[in-house]
């Protein structure tokens, strides 16, 4: 492949990591690991649904000849019990909710409608046939197909796959991912930092937003400005679908990121993008493993990772490439535009009164470009197109909403 | 607390359930298992941040009076490098991203805004104070609040904690949830069900929304129809902050679960909500720990799980009590009422057209009203209200999406 290495649109550069990116080959994942992923097997019942004639209340299996008689009930039939005998006409069983009906069940009555008298109970005098009854395969035949290659396995799914008594599924399973940090100025969480050392924080914030994608990170690692050091990190992660440096992508003399993607045989398919932040990303193939090399200013990281790295594992679990749900608010502040790049800014995001449309949209912009202390409230991110040299308070804006509990159901 | 134990509504349910769950009290949890929890301490800063003048580019540090000079370069500064002297006017060192200004710098020039030639550098005729330059500080000063008890963690949080030394935070942590199916119908995933069994679909099926709530179960128990076995399960149960039941809520003569919470000593806060699926739903307390006494339809554990139980455990996460967001689309097929309780449906919901919000919504029923087999496509829940007769296609429908994949960001 010959990208030519240019500045490329952001529009493009998210083209090109899909297109890069390809689910990953399906295998066998235990079936609570598999909540989110998607199938790659057409299932099928292994039995009729429900496997019998299913009483749906509690009260009593009777023919449809005795309505409006009066009877003794030859024997109550609990939830599980095997069925003995047949239900023959003039007699009835008492039954329970889930229990299977006795050979012969024409209808269930619901033991709120019968007239129980001594050892006796009286039917209505009209009976629907199979009322309340849930007949055998009236759910699904045995071997018909129940979930099909590329559904989501979602907690419905679960619950149809354990009915069919499958623990394991054939699914495409979530990437291996790994972290690999860079600068000379960074310290591990742990450690005191010298005047000129800051801790890193794109570690912790990258294998959060990792765990939140379902992919937790495999490894972590850290190395300083060093070539050597790089590339030995990176050889250490080459069992990783996807790795995601930050630092080093500039062209400074210490960027020695795509240095490093060279020496380990990788291809660059880009470098930079007209965005802010995050003009200096890096995206790279070696075989089947993707190479992000994002930049290390902290906003710029949050963004890359947001945008094209989970848009990578995405595709890589099989997943549509769907963009994010845009929608438009108005601002409660002034945007200014520093230069001609299209610019993902954080903010907050709020709806305005009753409309469940309406929103407003308060820009969060830091002390300096790499600032993330001032974005605790932020809770979307604000698109501003390039060209425009202002937008005005009370303009519209588009903006896209984060996740931010860890609820999602 | 004497709540009647009489027929409520959806809403009334909800309230109730809101009102019981409280956040639980705070206590220490590592920074990457804090993801999505709230903070339950003010966090400050130990240290300025920037901790030092940072140089945003890869450049020259230089003093203003030097526009338009050629000088030579005193040295090389790289990140994390202490700063040694101090830079005096006509001189200037080379500096790379990230690294400590040396004393005296007033603006970094980028590399590219200077000519080079033999081992000197002419500067351009016009400099901004400070351009390029993080000022010690700027983004916080040591002992400033970054983060308030009551905030997200989210990944950028994250980062501001590593960002400030914190490798735990003091949060409202997620509560210990237990599962118990009962029923006497139901076999393990594993085995072989007998003629008149069912293999357990709620306890995998509970399970995974609880794994999608961030709160994966601590334990996964089963009892029969017997009212010492469940009572010796809930005694099992007893650290759980949190107890979902399935099964047994009915008011027939194997349904033991309000009886076995009397036995605990629990109270009965509701019992029987007008919903449909879920009418018998149960609620209880037991000192701080929650009861859910969901119907063993798994249709209707579903949906007491998505509603209620979810519910509880965004407030006990302290979690605001904010309902999904709510949309309106056209459905593409008739709707029956069958009764006069409020219907929650599962379907399908797909945007039509350029409108980003409108919507169609096909309803999915199923071929018994605990048919989880027909719900492979679902990604939505319909609400259709009591005392409509039917809602024909294209009329208005109220709808909630589904989180269905596991990438949330």
């Amino acid at each position: 492949m010959t990208h030519p290495l240019k500045l490329i649109s952001p529009d493009e550069a998210l083209r090109v990591v899909l297109q890069t990116s390809q689910p990953a080959p399906p295998r066998s994942v235990p079936l609570l690991q598999a909540v989110g992923l998607r199938l790659a097997e057409d299932v099928r019942a292994d039995r009729d649904c429900p496997p019998f004639d299913r009483a749906m209340m509690d009260g009593y299996a009777v023919r449809l000849a005795d309505a409006g008689a009066t009877l003794q009930p030859a024997g109550s039939i609990a939830a599980g019990q095997a069925a003995t005998g047949r239900l023959t006409p003039g007699t009835c069983f008492e039954i329970m909710t889930g229990a299977a009906c006795p050979e012969g069940t024409q209808a269930v009555v619901p033991k709120e409608l019968v007239v129980r008298e001594g050892g006796f109970v009286t039917l209505p005098r009209e009976l629907g046939e199979l009322q309340h009854v849930a007949a055998r395969g009236a759910e699904c035949r045995e071997g018909a197909v129940v979930l099909r290659a590329g559904d989501v396995i979602t907690p419905l799914a679960v619950g149809v796959l354990a009915s069919v008594g499958r623990q394991a599924v054939l699914a495409v399973p979530a990437p291996r991912l790994g972290i690999l940090t860079t600068g000379g100025e960074l310290i591990a969480g742990g450690q005191s930092p010298g005047s000129a050392q800051i801790r890193d924080s794109n570690g912790p914030m990258l294998a959060a937003m990792a765990m939140r994608c379902g992919t937790p990170p495999v490894q972590v690692l850290h190395a300083g400005d060093d070539l050597e050091a790089i590339v030995a990190a990176l050889e250490a992660l080459q069992d990783c679908d996807l790795v995601v440096l930050t630092g080093g992508v500039s062209a400074g003399r210490y960027d020695l990121v795509p240095d490093s993607f060279r020496r380990i045989g990788a291809a660059l398919l880009f470098h930079k993008v007209t965005q802010k932040p995050g003009k200096p990303l890096l995206f790279a193939r070696r075989d089947r493993q993707l190479l992000f090399g994002l930049p290390g200013n902290p906003l710029a990281a949050h963004w890359c990772f947001h945008r094209y790295v989970a848009a990578a594992i995405r595709r890589r679990c099989g997943h549509a490439a769907a963009a994010p749900e845009r929608r438009v608010g108005r601002l409660t502040a002034t945007v200014r535009r520093s230069d001609s790049r299209t610019w993902f800014l954080l903010g907050r995001a709020e709806r305005t009164g009753g409309a469940e449309q309406e929103w407003q949209v308060q820009p969060l912009p830091g002390g300096s470009s790499a600032d993330i202390f001032s974005t605790s409230q932020a809770n979307c991110y604000l698109e501003v197109p390039p060209g425009d040299p202002l937008r005005a308070a009370g303009q519209a804006v588009a903006f896209e909403l984060l996740a931010l509990e860890r609820c999602a159901l």
